[in-house]
């Protein structure tokens, strides 16, 4: 019977604790057994079916030889970061669902795991209960990976697609997410994007091997899309979404986060609500890709504990860092890319495909330019609009 | 380095050799390098690249002991099922893509593979390219996994989407879809639903843990589909597709193949022409989703070499057998279960909520019942077209 604790009682933690013993059956047959020692949390749960694990002292979990398997659901990159390098050092795997982490100090902690005999886990920290990072890492291995792109936030997803389909303003579905307990009262980090960033440098990492930082990321939200934009994307064939994307263009790779008008007939623009769908380009594969829920307290402790159960299983053969060091020699600022636009501005005459006019406003797709490109050529004109357009 | 043989030339096998050198540099990278020794095929293949590595004899790769990954892309249940028993009895690890092998001797061969010390892999035997069988056994490890359903086979659905999409019959779309090389000149395996089958067989037994025959599975397939249904169906909401589907209830599990309507807002109604979609629902993740191109000497190459790559970083760590033998107690006949059906008949009254009529025909969708039933309650009445209605 192999011996785990979880570092944080919220939301996910409590999902692993109830998918432990939800399907322990399951799990004892494939694994043998996974016993939850610890839960370190510093509340107290009076009352609750796992208040005997619980204590307030992460030393506990730390200091016993027996805990080979740690998750750590405490999220952030400061107390989170110091418990799994400490787990780590004393050759304890550690298995996460926290993104910032891993995008911020993935690289590092994969280099302690491997110099103590140990692995970091985080199937979960993108996209949910969805399984992406060991397809790609395991099925798709035989693949170059060309791009990866992804609805990676329900928030902002559930956001956009009230206002396509309730013709909402963008304060309007963010007051209506937040009510329905999809959006935080600081809604910040999803709708900025930077909740997005963090994953997409995951994805990006694993696609193309080397550690991408969020702070070198251009990340544009969704805070600027307006009810018209959604409604003459819809008039033209489109729907906005915001992606996280990462390609390799000439050697180098590239990532980035913004809003992007995607075809209605890309099978991603039917990812609505709060679900994630992440497409994958390999040279083999094609195109392939992966749906469900991006988040939830269920859904995510099913990759935490997918993850556990593998670790279980590989307590004696611990797995390499899934990427690099940062390579700044093939790594490119997404904003030197071309992208096809779709502008709205009070322009008469302008760079590209007119599909819209209305009083003084004018619509327009533009080839592949540069932003810089772009805003130079709608240099003295109003533009109340600049989004990318996913060919 | 590690070596590898292919046997079976046809398409998937020199795809194999194709992906395993376009590729080496990232294969090697992750595996320490696989080279590939011999190519067995009773074909001459003159001038074809890989010509040195070809040889008409079985028996040089069954004895030598330096081959430790057999490829096996012969496909049939007879020539494929000796070699691959062979090779497994020697102690080798063989890769397959051969899904009637797999629904029909899967168990054994397993077996035999864990006696020998080595494992059977068949990633690419459902789906073509797109990841299912590994995420079904680890990265949903975690659930208790209570349906599976998909589109499982790119002719099936070519035929009906180009029936919905451009109003073609049946045989005008099967024609069309054998000029284009989408079905082959005898379809019956294709369009009776038979390749769903193992597929199905192959799903199921992952997901529930015991050996599905395909003889034991209720089998329908397309051929009696017609434009008029296709019609009444977009009409009201729905698109045709051949799914396969396994479902546990009561503690059996039950898996048949047959059409069904399945609503638009189902986003596997969005598959459309040769691509494949499986959806899986465990009660912890909820529903996910996995799409891509379910054939092809590509896309199919990147499964098999997946696995190739998988096996030789396990080449001292076997896996065991992914399920257990079929289990008469557990399991179920899936015409047992209740069943929300589309039915189109002569009958001015019948059970059911009428959605259209037509000069002397009645389109009704009928509560949940047994097919049984239904027949049974149209009894009397000419019944043109029943068909499933996903729920």
């Amino acid at each position: 019977m192999i011996k785990a604790a979880i570092l944080g009682f919220g939301t996910v933690g409590s999902g692993v604790a109830e998918v432990l013993s939800l399907n322990e059956d399951k799990i004892t047959r494939t694994t043998g057994g996974i016993s939850l020692k610890y839960i370190v949390d510093i509340r107290d749960f009076p009352g609750n079916r796992f208040e005997s694990l619980l204590t307030k002292d992460f030393a506990v979990v730390e200091n016993d030889p027996e805990v080979k398997i740690v998750v750590e659901t405490i999220g952030g990159a400061r107390i989170a970061y110091d418990f799994t390098k400490r787990c780590l050092l004393q050759g304890k795997t550690v298995v996460t669902s926290n993104k910032e982490l891993v995008a911020t100090h993935g690289i590092e902690l994969m280099e302690i795991a491997k110099e103590h005999g140990c692995t970091y886990y985080f199937e979960a920290s993108v996209g949910g209960g969805i399984p992406i990072i060991r397809p790609i890492a395991q099925c798709l291995a035989s693949n170059n990976i060309s791009e990866i792109y992804g609805i990676l936030n329900g928030t902002t997803n559930y956001i956009l697609t009230e206002m396509k389909k309730n013709g909402l303003s963008f304060d309007t579905a963010l007051r209506q997410a937040q009510e329905m307990g999809y959006a935080e009262a600081d809604p910040a980090a999803d709708i900025e994007g930077h909740d997005v960033c963090r994953k997409i440098c995951i994805l990006a990492a694993m696609c193309f091997g080397h550690h991408v930082y969020p702070e070198d990321v251009p990340t544009e939200g969704i805070q600027n899309i307006t009810a018209v934009d959604v409604d003459y994307a819809e008039a033209n064939g489109y729907k906005i979404k915001l992606l996280g994307r990462a390609l390799e263009h000439d050697g180098k790779a590239y990532a980035y986060v913004a809003p992007h008008l995607v075809p209605v007939d890309n099978l991603i623009a039917d990812v609505e609500g709060v679900m994630n769908g992440i497409v994958v380009k390999g040279n083999a594969i094609g195109t392939a890709m992966f749906y469900g829920p991006g988040a939830g307290k269920m859904p995510t402790a099913s990759a935490v504990v997918a993850d556990v159960m593998d670790a279980a299983k590989h307590l004696k053969n611990p797995k390499k860092p899934n990427w690099a060091d940062s390579d700044p020699e093939h790594t490119g600022n997404a904003d030197d890319l071309e992208y096809v636009w779709y502008v709205r501005s009070d322009a008469k005459e302008g760079i590209g495909l007119e599909i819209a006019e209305n009083e003084d406003e004018y619509v327009r797709i533009t080839p592949a330019m540069t932003k810089q490109a772009v805003l130079h050529a709608y240099e003295g004109s109003k533009v109340f609009a600049l989004i990318r357009v996913l060919q």
